[in-house]
């Protein structure tokens, strides 16, 4: 199969064999890119932007991944407007990871969604599968926080610093803890009248 | 208002523009800067701790952090003498980090001062607050320990490898998971009778 | 003591300096060496693994640290055939490290096998001590783990991510949390009848 054929077979959440020269390849590509993504660091936004519309499947405007960004392929991960990832980010997208407008990460989000195989034999032959990953618009995930596959987080939640999400989470509410879990729905007693 | 005005304004506390021109500069002269620091990495340690006297509100004798350090902006950090950080340390400085002597830290501990907004929409006005985040003398922090804003630790204290710090630690404990609680007292018991 | 009695005796379980000239030196080297690898990624794989031999005890073949691999020493981690390690992999490997074959960690996987001591004056006074930490073969640990010292880890088993590992998981489990628990054992009917 070639790397398009291969990259629709994992997104349609089918096992497949993460070890083809194909995927190494592409991996191998997208450390480098994301390297030159992380030195550029301090030039003008457009040049960054400029690489990472060659890096990611799309971005919005405004998007900024402080360092060090890293990512599985790139190919597979679609960012609305006004995304910040804090420091280390790290998304492995080949089940695919969208993110909505105004998103912010804390340093040290991680987003696996793909996963080996369970069964160790078949872990060991490259088995892997994968599930995508939907963060909603205005969501804040903390710092240290891990997602996992096939995960949905909606418009307006928060995740606390230091959670695992590992089952989705609703809109407007805050979840914390490893399992996160909802401590709370955020209300109009939220508004502090801040004005810029 | 001036660099030092939003300083002032965040310090105390109160909700502020995340956004603005001054903070984002210098947010990126802190990257450039403690890429400095990390890539001195070998060089003596005065030439090291000249950087860091440069990037921190103050330095105690003797502090080394292992690359690869990250901060927000680092003025509001003040460390006590022989301060140790081992790899990947984050620290969002916003609301001051105080860190006494003869503190430890493990790898990848990240203290986030700095939260967003609750309310969405003032969260993508770039609405911030931030609180302190105070660290007694001989104090060890655990590999992977995420310590969130307002938090004190006191002297002596230990925080297991992996929790997460939402609330005070008092002095002289072990504290440890997700969130933190005090697993028991250090005592005489803990003694081992080591000395160099 | 020169670096190779000491190395020995924090094998031993015993308490030590962590603060002699020889192990501050070996960490520096160890940090360069490291630096070494991690920019070393894109050559061609016999180089890179001729790398991992100088600073590992043991390698097999086909390992692979995604970027940025860390670790303490080096001199104590023995790995296995076809070990892949995502990336930001951190090993403190003063109390020793074995890795079984085809061992496959996530992103952002920490192993400690040192401690500090617990009373506050032998910590300032450099005390440590270490436990070594034995991963079997086929072993999955996933994104954003932690290893404490002393554990073993059964073949076959899967940490899932975010989990904080403290005592030992079985082989043939799933387990999780923090700290991690065995959540179920893996059986024939994890099997997908995936073939490459």
């Amino acid at each position: 199969m070639t790397l398009e054929e291969q990259r629709e077979h994992i997104l349609s959440g089918r096992m497949y064999d993460d070890l083809t020269p194909e995927l190494v390849q592409a991996r191998e590509r997208t450390v480098l890119l994301t390297d030159e993504y992380n030195r550029s660091f301090g030039r003008p936004p457009a040049e960054r932007q400029a690489i990472l519309r060659r890096l990611l499947a799309s971005v919005g405007e405004g998007c900024h991944f402080e360092p060090t960004f890293r990512c599985e392929f790139g190919f597979n991960i679609s960012v609305g407007d006004h995304f910040y990832a804090n420091f280390d980010c790290v998304m492995l997208d080949g089940g695919g990871i969208t993110i909505g407008n105004r998103v912010l990460f804390g340093p040290r989000v991680g987003i696996y969604t793909s996963n080996h195989a369970i069964d160790a034999a078949e872990r060991a032959a490259g088995g892997c599968y994968a599930k995508p990953v939907t963060i909603g618009d205005d969501v804040w995930v903390g710092g240290g926080v891990t997602i996992n596959q096939g995960v949905t987080i909606g418009d307006g939640a928060i995740v606390g610093s230091g959670s695992v999400v590992t089952r989705p989470i609703p809109a407007g509410v805050i979840a914390v803890g490893n399992p996160a879990r909802v401590l709370r729905e955020i209300t109009g007693a939220d508004r502090t009248g801040f004005r810029p």
